[in-house]
């Protein structure tokens, strides 16, 4: 087998595709048009941290990487709530050892990027994609002021939000598109170290200050400094656009996260630098045209409050290394069916992203919510196998993100039913759980 | 008054905004990519008749246009509905007397372009917009193979579903973009006069084969022809992948449509010369930027089934026109207030467009919705000033098109619950009409 690929983009999604494709005996060549983030620095812009889960671990581990990144993770089994009191509250993600793990997003791609290349991809950096075309299966490239055209079999757009595959699928009758970008923007801070070298707060533990329309979280670090993120409305009464001078800003983060500004010495300054980021769902149809596809956020970009992201891209990789095992070699049948398999999911954890945002900014600070996940979390314990909350069936499961949201919608409306009791909260412990299971 | 704006295109919109904003004085200059249609047949490509109702007809008569255009249409007081056998049904639209108008479109569009130039506007054509710069206000043009930039103190992109000044808006951070097509297509075919120099059938009517998924129309024109418009899915089983040969066609056409057939000599020429075109429902926001504004398809493309396109741009025309007689000079707080008014509109129209081809294509033929028109009609009889059926709110009222779409959604749910009585078709003239029209 000696088919050329061509995969646009070498960010967690490329390299990693780049590394199951070269695993099947494929001539792959990725393009990036950054420089190798092996030689530079290039931690501006896109977040720091993600979260890591089942998901993407069980693409890790079809490569058998999953063990070495897993060094390098830091896990977190829970939310840390706090309260504007500073009061702490930790609700956890599922059952007892079940955790999401925060990851450096260089550390993760410099280590596929080696992979991808032991593995026999070969990476070219600082190549800008500045034409996709589908019929031909060709890219134009421009590197070091030329522009170069590269014929392939396959060509894969692995090249994130702004895809410019995705760009030229756009300049084709009938292609489905959408972008709409939620009325929040997002700025990054930072917690660092304490002056003994430790974690300022618990590193187990995704912290979140949730505030109503808005919030801030942090997420640890292996260096024990925490990467703090404010999400906030870009317009309105509490807003980026109030947020001018360094006055404001102080007193804003006195009155709603006062527990967090004794940890963040360099607060002002990293608000003054860092840039406001905007936040899009991206959403289009078709995904595959001829022999191009796209894959990860160029298909599917999400917001990032299921922490799913790089995870829903590793498993679309996963998802298409499955259909090679199982149907033998890449063609437009086994893309349809990709594209078939994943677009319900990709639409789902979509969804799923946006409404994740009320809860973690609202939500989680809901005594209802709350009660909400204890019954929730008996439920689990007495009916394990009839009733997975949707939080552990996202994040935790195989399930398909289309058939966990249709089974958390499900499970949203028996629950609103049980909480409408007015005495739920004193009588919960004695519900008649079986009559609620049976529901589902 | 000195000011210098630029229209882009010199369709429909782009005219009659051309006559608006130089009638109030503004020194207009019209730049439009194809040839002056005045001097070159375009007949190819566009929709050759449209429907003309009040709302384009209240922005003709504000530019003092109206009885002109009349007497270039063609009324159609009603849906002429032909069933498999070739029986005729006619569903009169609203009232006696109230009815749309066959108006050919490239007739209009030279009218409009004329009164345009005679209101001082200056039109240029076979301009190509490439770019547009909302910062500095300017445009950038190809024309006889140069490139030329246009400053301006103001830009209306009225340069329609594919507008360049929504490509430009489409580069910006935060630009809430969607592009919808329908899973059907179209064909324009072909009913001439008879051979005694006649309309073939009665051309006071919309004519609708309506057969489910799919449905043939036709629009009377002033030759004495009409012009027929197939849709149909483009895949499926019934659809225009599976008529590639004229043996196909010709049975499709006897299977579905029998009483036309002898009406379009030249079905099968018409068929494989003209074009399969899709349909496409274009959303986004927000349409202003600074000095430069979207009007018309470029800010809402819909599709075709309301007969509403080019009325909703001709009111977004008069309503810019009614804030610059209320507030006088054109400046960004008149453009966010025009934006701010005719967003929710071109919102609810394209909901409206894309229902009505439920409706058009299938609904017309079912007992259950003919018995809704019936009663609803008596509801207005009786209670004129109450109930107003929603295609008469749309097509013959001023009612905001938001406000149309939220009372004919509460209309429904209540005939839905009138139509669930399983007596309602034998005793529906004895229902309680006063409490129906209460529930409102």
């Amino acid at each position: 087998m000696d088919k050329k690929i061509t995969i646009l983009g070498a960010g967690l999604v490329g390299s990693l595709l780049s590394i199951f494709l070269s695993k099947r005996g494929y001539q792959v060549n990725t393009y990036e048009s950054r420089p190798d983030p092996r030689k530079a620095d290039l931690s501006a812009g896109r977040s720091i941290n993600l979260a890591l889960s089942h998901r993407g671990l069980k693409g890790l581990h079809a490569v058998g990487l999953a063990n070495e990144v897993k060094e390098r993770c830091i896990p977190m089994p829970g939310r840390m709530i706090h309260d504007l009191a500073g009061d702490l509250n930790f609700q956890p993600y599922g059952k007892e050892g079940q955790y999401i793990n925060s990851v450096s997003r260089s550390g993760l791609n410099e280590l596929l990027l080696d992979k991808a290349e032991e593995a026999g991809a070969k990476i070219y950096f600082d190549y800008k994609c500045i034409e996709v075309d589908y019929q031909l299966t060709q890219s134009r490239f421009l590197h070091d002021g030329q522009e170069l055209t590269i014929s392939a079999d396959f060509i894969f757009g692995a090249d994130g939000a702004f895809s410019a595959m995705r760009n030229a699928f756009m300049r084709t009758d009938r292609f489905n598109y959408q972008q709409h970008y939620i009325t929040a923007g997002y700025k990054e801070l930072h917690i660092p170290p304490t002056d003994s070298g430790e974690f300022a707060i618990d590193p187990n533990a995704l912290h979140i200050w949730p505030r109503g329309k808005f919030m801030l979280i942090a997420l640890p670090n292996l260096d024990k400094s925490f990467t703090v993120t404010l999400f906030l409305p870009f317009e309105g009464e509490k807003s980026f656009e109030k947020l001018q001078d360094e006055n404001s800003v102080r007193q804003f983060f006195q009155e709603e996260f006062a527990d967090a500004v004794p940890l963040m010495p360099d607060l002002l300054h990293d608000f003054f630098t860092n840039p406001t980021s905007s936040l899009v769902t991206v959403r289009c149809y078709p995904w595959v045209k001829e022999n191009c596809a796209l894959i990860g956020d160029a298909a599917h970009a999400i917001v990032p409050f299921y922490g799913q992201g790089m995870n829903a891209g590793f498993e679309d990789c996963f998802v298409l290394d499955q259909l090679l095992e199982q149907h033998g070699e890449l063609n437009q049948d086994l893309l349809a069916r990709y594209q078939e398999l994943r677009k319900p999911d990709g639409e789902a954890i979509a969804d799923l992203a946006l409404y994740n945002f009320i809860e973690m900014r609202d939500k989680v600070a809901d005594p209802q919510f709350i009660l909400q996940k204890k019954i929730e979390k008996r439920l689990n314990e007495l009916y394990p196998d009839q009733w997975l909350p949707l939080y552990p069936m996202v994040t935790f499961s195989d399930l398909r993100y289309s058939e966990a949201l249709a089974i958390g919608r499900k499970q949203q409306s028996i629950m609103d039913k049980v909480l409408a009791d007015p005495e739920v909260e004193s009588r919960w412990e004695n519900l008649d759980f079986a009559s609620i299971v049976a529901q589902l």
